[in-house]
């Protein structure tokens, strides 16, 4: 299975495929799509869509993960990151791939085990399952890829839990 | 000139068609796109997308007119509209519409000459305006039409002051 992660934003959308197989991760992909202050809002979006649905068209994912917006944020970011969001999703429905939502307890308790895990445990535990050298940088590709194990473990268990249901 | 006026949302997206020439208006078309709260996040932009594509091509507006969101809205409120708004400006830029944003005050100001005008008198304008028998439904709509109509103000004043400049 190949999962798309998405750190949704503005100014910088970061995004981290991988792919599960056999529960072992291989990163196929990361990086950040950055948009500048100086070009106008409805361009940015539409850097932030071109280049979405070349990377989904490149590594041809079965889903997209993505992390709820939390409410404890200001209000300018959440207006921004709605932009930049609303874009993503719609640029991965367009594509037919499924998109699946995990709040911050969740990315945090599937890579950390811990849903108060602080955002350097996250980061090193991505590097660990990913069997990178070092943390990927920037941090929205790190995030990118947390959402995207969150899923990878998430539908695993959906899988095993099937499996044990047919099996009663 | 046509000029195709958005008041962006996620459950609802009001539209409002103008067409302002020799100073008068003409009303082409206006209404909203409705998404149902059952129907998936991303499938939701989808339609937004999909139905202002349409209206797009259909009318083949000079220009797309748009509220700026402000920050005394609530948060949850905001996230929400900012994914309609960014789909919104997207299909806008992709058609190659150039988008131009205004402040509430400036809408108001130019429908009702008074900033601070009440939204029934904001209302009641576009009805007077735009030459309707009565106010146009739902409120969606009829703010839709209001920033299509400041638009057509704002960009007539700039063409009067081209024109007085040139004649200097």
């Amino acid at each position: 299975m190949i999962i798309f992660g998405v750190d949704p934003g503005f100014a910088i959308t970061g995004y981290g495929v991988i792919e599960y197989r056999n529960n072992r991760f291989r990163v196929l992909d990361y990086g950040v799509i950055e948009t500048e202050a100086k070009t106008e809002l409805p361009q940015r979006l539409c850097i932030i869509n071109d280049r979405l649905h070349e990377l989904l068209e490149r590594h041809k994912p079965d889903a997209m993960s993505v992390e709820e917006l939390f409410f404890n944020t200001n209000i300018k970011t959440a207006i921004a990151v709605g932009h930049g969001r609303g874009v993503a999703l719609l640029t991965a429905a367009k594509a037919g791939i499924p998109v699946y939502e995990y709040t911050p307890l969740q990315v945090k308790q599937a890579v950390v085990g811990y849903g108060r895990a602080k955002k350097e445990q996250v980061q090193y535990m991505v590097k660990v399952l990913l069997g990178l050298d070092s943390i990927p940088k920037p941090d929205d590709a790190a995030d990118a890829l947390a959402v995207a194990i969150c899923h990878a473990h998430r539908s695993g268990m959906q899988t095993q839990l099937r499996i044990r249901q047919d099996g009663l």
